[in-house]
């Protein structure tokens, strides 16, 4: 399944990759201003939700429920969004994200809003950590 | 199913209801700029995703899938658009968007970015005709 499978730039500039769940890959944006997933499904040439055959959505749904999970689980956000939207980095993502109602965007979309802030080397271990051991992912 | 499900009324106020799906309720956002549906799960209390149960996320993936497949066939998007975001209605509501290259928040997530369009009668007619259609969905 990995064959031809390669992360978009964009992605692999701006995330940090926790690790691979069967079918997508799993990374954290970095960006401090949110606890935020994103799952990549590991197969070539996937724009939108609907290039997924019927039972590959499925798989992603499950992932996706997992990390949203893991996230409520290391977050106790207070609400959870999840999208596809892909309108600037075209290979198919997800977006899963711990909202609280004192975050940076609070309460529009995540997107555009604050400036990126990366996290600082400890706290990022720290949520990798945390997603790893949820998501039962082994380090890469 | 339906007995204790109410139509979170920010959702009534601005949207033209397209018909009820086996799972859940379908809704033409009535703003012009977009070809924007949003399908709202019709069971009561419902918040995140992961607040349905796992074959209830199926149900309404399907669904989902089937909204967008109707909006490829009779507008050819450019991208297709998924979010089940609610930071403002907290009803659980998936947003199924039809996007293009020359609308008006392009190519930015819609939200927030261009002021609300109301349909014209005969457009938004025109538009639930053939979502219902492409739906098979009754008229109400």
């Amino acid at each position: 399944m990995n064959s031809n499978f390669t992360l978009h730039p964009q992605l692999a500039a701006e995330c940090i990759v926790v690790g691979d769940l069967p079918f997508a890959r799993v990374l954290l944006n970095n960006d401090a201003n949110y606890p935020w997933l994103i799952l990549v499904p590991r197969k070539p040439a996937l724009v939108d939700l609907i290039d997924l055959a019927d039972d590959d959505q499925i798989r992603l749904l499950r992932e996706v429920s997992g990390a949203a999970r893991a996230l409520k689980e290391i977050t106790r956000y207070d609400k959870l969004n999840v999208a596809a939207l892909g309108n600037q980095v075209p290979q198919l993502h997800v977006h899963v994200i711990a909202r609280f109602r004192s975050d940076a965007a609070w309460p529009n979309p995540v997107w555009g809003r604050a400036p990126r802030k990366a996290y600082d080397a400890a706290a990022c271990e720290r949520l990798l950590d945390l997603v790893r051991k949820e998501l039962k992912i082994a380090v890469m």
